[in-house]
């Protein structure tokens, strides 16, 4: 039988692969480690980190990881356009996220919560879209809202109640990072705020929208690193897929 | 009939307060706005932030909220020495966490879902008792795991089975905030981590330790302000009440 | 004739003063220098910057300065709790604005147009105040609207009508600053943000605002320095009381 | 009828455009979306905000803003090179500012009050031109002073009468950003600062003329983002179109 | 014959001192080690610092030097008020600079060459008034130009000749520092400037005004760290002395 | 027989003691945790980090661990003036270094290697000190250089040969931190910098020491956090206890 | 009999270079200087940092070393793909290491001690690569341990007894830099941490991975600059080569 | 008559051009003005800030400056590749400095004074280069000293003599910019430090050199901005040109 193997994606914004290592399932590539198991143990998918690598190699480790793991889908982010047209070309049965900049391949798991992604605006829409995917192919539903600016607050609260059927809420923003405010002062509900390097002069490579979303006024805001829509579509889908579903009421 | 109030410590790191001003149910006691009905609207007990606040405002404020709800606590964070005393001197009914720097007055509520609190050192214990108390209050259960560093690591793989059972786990550590990243890879369940400002030289009052947690290599890992126990207790609170009881084999 | 004297008070945040020496009207009191003439020039008022004043120095100067001005108020910013009490005893004419911190001495001008002061939470009071005082004896009309959080849109938006019948808006907050995005987005109407040291952890005694604020996502909106309320009022005074009377329907 | 349309330029620095999500008339181009209605109802033009959009995009929204608001000229900011020729190539009713790297579209609305724009250098001039288009389009008249530099007394002292003429001042500097002192002390008219990023070494892309002008002695001078000529242009059309025509002695 | 001394006091921000540790004249006093010769060898005169010593400390420290240097002034920098005192009771010799808060006791050198002091407010004024004292015990005459501020240009314009007369000048700023700019636009002498930690908000402590005044647009401007009077007074002093002697015409 | 402690200052910049919770030997004393058998496992002394602890618990825990060690000494460091004096009236025993703030309790180990501690000058006192108490506890035999600064290099030259005999050096050093890469340029030896925060202004309370000296020039030079003359010691001896003996002419 | 020549390969990290400056040997190819009897002096290799060098100059002076050195490796840094390949066509007896983009030229030194390197990603080979490299060409023999990240704690347990086998430890870590953490609570080795610039956001280019380790709560531990792992190699190849031979039971 | 032309270089780190502006002697080439007269007013050379000109403008500004100023030579810096080209093709005359980047046109003028530049390592050639054509051509004589590092004091004290001889230093060192302090400390001759940018990891581009130079523990040192050679030239020959011939034994 065929061994399942596992990569570990070294230097993840959200390494998940490392945890693979404590596995004894372990080959390697030579740029890369594979381990088989960790689904069983963690019930997440397996992850292919496509920085740095080549086209050649996110192909293989792709389809090494969907032999390993035919009935769950493997999903691999922040693919160069080369490494996606290679995805395209090579492996048909993928699906690719073009502004995401990633791809799965294999089913999808049933999805179980719900995982609703806010975000200000289309130049976020990128680190929207990989907290999306990464959220889906961990298990989660997902509902999107988009271009929601803190400029404009009838948007805003036109979304109030799709915010608030959400088990956990990822808001995307840059520039001030004002949005996880305006909208954790909406419900109740989680909400994990994602600052983009969307910006200019002195957000400082979205360093503002850090500190912004550090000091909110609202509480129960927690923030992930700039731009890191994988990390927080992780969060927000292990708080959802463990979520009681919602009864009328128990819920603001 | 007396009216129902709810404070707005305007100022709170997490100003749930703040949020109260949206209500009808105000009334204006000159340092402090009081709202009732918040409870009926989100599930979230009124909190009284101490800092800035005179002990007489302390003790007046966490009397009229706890007649507005005689059946739900009301917490007071943050209260210096003297409000401390003055609370344990005028509230006989109330309960005093002197590490927290926090109390409550009126009867808990059951708890739903489980808050694990795990904090590296003793002087991180402040902070860790914040975020423990508000869980506590805002409704969910509270398991504390501390002096668990991690230069030991003994001590943390001890407690891998504690850490499991959590439905959401908060994670206080100061000076180079490593312990999350290590926690992270122990578990897939959602992690809230809370830099402290204990530290040294280069640790620039807790910056060293939020930099490190953010930047984690373990997913799943998000980040509040520095010494915010209060916030991440919000969030874990609202995780764990809203978790679907553990059955066996459905988490790692 | 006795001589017509104005100070010209080295440091302060906005130094008017510095202005002042420029005229030929100088006086030297050894701890300060005093000019006469300036409000002539310029339509503004005489400040006393008290920070670093003995409570003797600032009562002796705005004891001069009202001489030589006794029919336009003269202004008196950031005064200890010392010079506030020597104020109160020795100049019984002298009107004090304890939130401010700040004292007048003289009758306050006609006023000219209207600044509207929005402010965030209590915590901003003594800025917003600062603000508030200086626009109104730089000759502008003044209008509060306190305590409108961004967790707390009803509010913002309860404010609107108020908001749009301004010739300038200042914006006082502090934490993430986001006040002034959402206010911008909801009028044309000219708007000074104010950023406070209102904060904990990384706020970085204010430069989170600051951050917020220079990189808000609404167009038509200026910063000035953290806890500078003077300077906006000096500011939106200047922008009111040139501003043409409203028409109906001429401005959102 | 053909409807309206107005922009939403997701991402700009003065994010006019996600004001216009606020309203009921917007249109979805998939890369933008389209609103209208705006105009009517705050007095201000279309903007399209040109980085990261192709030129068949700015070509294709400027048309359709221009057929919506045929009476009004449409702005389209940060234009690439390939962008501008494409508006030269395509538009030939456009009008492209080579300088400020921005075109406009149809007809400038009547000038109300004025803008005068001061720059310290040649380096300064992309800043200084898209602000000075930006004051004009928003229907402001605008003056501008080039090339008065600080370590030129002179040159800033013979632009005197100049300076007092205006409604609003707009400085532009880079390096130590001292100007808007300098000419802070010469008039009592309000005054944008604008940073710039023009400098080296330990001017850190404009940090340095940043807080600079923030810790201005000069009181009235306001600040915006870095190199963010477009705000401050809306600013300073919006104080000067509402400022009374000039009477004789009635200002500095 | 006593051996002559010299101090070396450890830590002073231009620790002219540690270069004394050459020498083979040391003598150690346990909190300070004196070394005698080192003004034949430098021309420079002894210097205590006196933060962080003892009343006692100091007034040892002047006695012992002044007996080995009976015909040059020993110079004590940054004396605490204790201090001061303990110089006026037991040191009736001395000369007490209240401002600077520094003395000297012993003949002061005849002075050679100019430098000339130019300081913005008078919150910058023990900054100034330490440099000028350094300068004149190291030999320099000294002229100082007060009060002139960037806001004010007429005083600076009128001070041009004073400016242009001097063989090294010491521009001393806080806030935005932007004097040293408007001060070396309009002479060719060489130029020192010394930040100071006056300010507020986002000065830093200084740090604007030494990011400024490293970025200063006019040429020949150097800069010394935040409120180091002395070490401008010793380089300024060390350029005035060396000077030719002016000659009608050849210099600007 | 009774049982042997050790304890677990939890805080401690180089937090020996988090290392002891490894171990199954622990005791509570509720504000400190105590192990034995550490001395065993590493061959490192206990130590009591004494900021944040009262004197009654500083003397307590000393007491503990001597008794649980009577044949090594316990080191207890920052030390509060008031900690001192309790140690010094209660354990007569207890030897107490005023400078390091620091004491020890039982007998020295012998000495093995030796550590050379240079320092620049009288400020860096403490830290020197504390890294050569460390260091003599931890099992080094130790020697000092004082006051050899980067400005005046004959003192460091005369001290070649000292340093060429270590076999480890400390070079402390606060301002520009410039000693470590004069040291590092005439010797092999491993050498650890320490930065201080002895400095003004723009030191930034040791920060450009800290920079200074992770850049240095000269190879060979590894850092720790300012003022962290504990750390350097620990690793000093370290290294210093597990050399070879000198043999003539086999290191430079 | 030609003469020996050293470079001096100005500008490295850790410029062991320009000690050789001090020699009398030196000969000048105008890119660089040669010295000679450097190896006599230190024991330690000549070392060409080949960063801003062409091909044809790494070429020469590897050449002119060897020759001058031809019984011991001359190490080469830093080289581009350039240089590289010419390396590898003009000097066949070169042993390139791609992956720490080094090569050596001669035979490797008898190695004394043991350095082991421990690093957390397969992003941070070419450190870990590079610090392997120089500490085996300074005389000592290596051993590494790589992909053991924090978030996978089996791993480093299981590698325990390789740390402590170790004489000197040189752990690489990017991201949030926890590994030297837990590494050096696991061993008493003294322990040098490299903190790599791989990361995203908030890393900063290696400074939140830098404050990690300067913050370290393990104690012995020490720091180098960012992605230095030469200087690591030198360090810890010094403290190696000079280490007793292990005894049974004499180090933990 | 042809008039005389003087350029306006906007944007010079040193802008001396700038201070043209106050000229009446200006004529427009459109991107640059042209100043005829400075030469007369300050004894200053004419100079072309080359960054961001085309080699056409380089071009046709040199021919025009030299035109008016024929005797005496015009100096243009910060050339590019293509701009050094067309100065060595279109004016055979120019003299063209390869490594500082720079070219002169017209005839030196007589030296006076002497200024010496000192620089640590060959990568800081361009730096230092362009400080010592600078101050020749603006009239001092040019004494150079290279590759003296820190880490080699032999080198640094066989330059004493030489470091003596002058009437004013200029240290270049990048890195942990150390070499000012050193050099300092071995005389008592003005010295301007030039932090560069040259440096790895934590150095921040100059960063760590700018502090340490600003915090040098030597008296008498002053700075100026990263890589800022010209403006340390200027300011060194306006120095050296007024200074004194030396007599024997008058100076150190």
């Amino acid at each position: 039988m065929a061994p399942t193997l596992v990569t570990s994606p070294a230097g993840h914004a959200g390494a998940g692969d490392r945890f693979a290592r404590v596995s004894d399932h372990i080959d390697d590539l030579g740029y890369a480690r594979l381990d088989t198991g960790r689904a069983a143990r963690t019930g997440d998918p397996e992850v292919v980190y496509g920085a740095g690598k080549t086209p050649a190699q996110v192909v293989e480790i792709l389809t090494r990881l969907h032999a390993a793991h035919p009935d769950r889908a493997v999903l691999a982010t922040r693919l160069s356009a080369a490494s996606r047209e290679a995805v395209l070309a090579q492996l048909p049965d993928a699906v690719l996220d073009e502004v995401a900049g990633a791809a799965t391949l294999g089913p999808l798991p049933p999805s179980r919560g719900l995982v609703t992604i806010v975000s200000a605006g289309t130049s976020d829409a990128p680190v929207a879209a990989e907290a999306a995917l990464t959220a889906r192919v961990y298990g989660a539903g997902v509902h999107r809202v988009n271009d929601v600016g803190v400029a404009g607050l009838h948007r805003v609260l036109a979304a109030r109640d799709d915010l608030a059927r959400a088990d956990c809420l990822v808001v995307v923003a840059g520039m001030e990072g004002a949005l996880p405010s305006v909208v954790g002062g909406l419900t109740g509900v989680p909400l994990v705020a994602v600052p983009t390097s969307v910006g200019y002069g002195a957000s400082f490579g979205g360093l503002a929208a850090l500190l912004g979303m550090l000091n909110s006024c609202a509480p129960g805001v927690t923030v992930v690193n700039i731009d890191n829509g994988y990390g927080a579509g992780v969060f927000a889908a292990r708080v959802a897929r463990n979520a009681r579903p919602h009864e009328p009421g128990d819920r603001e």
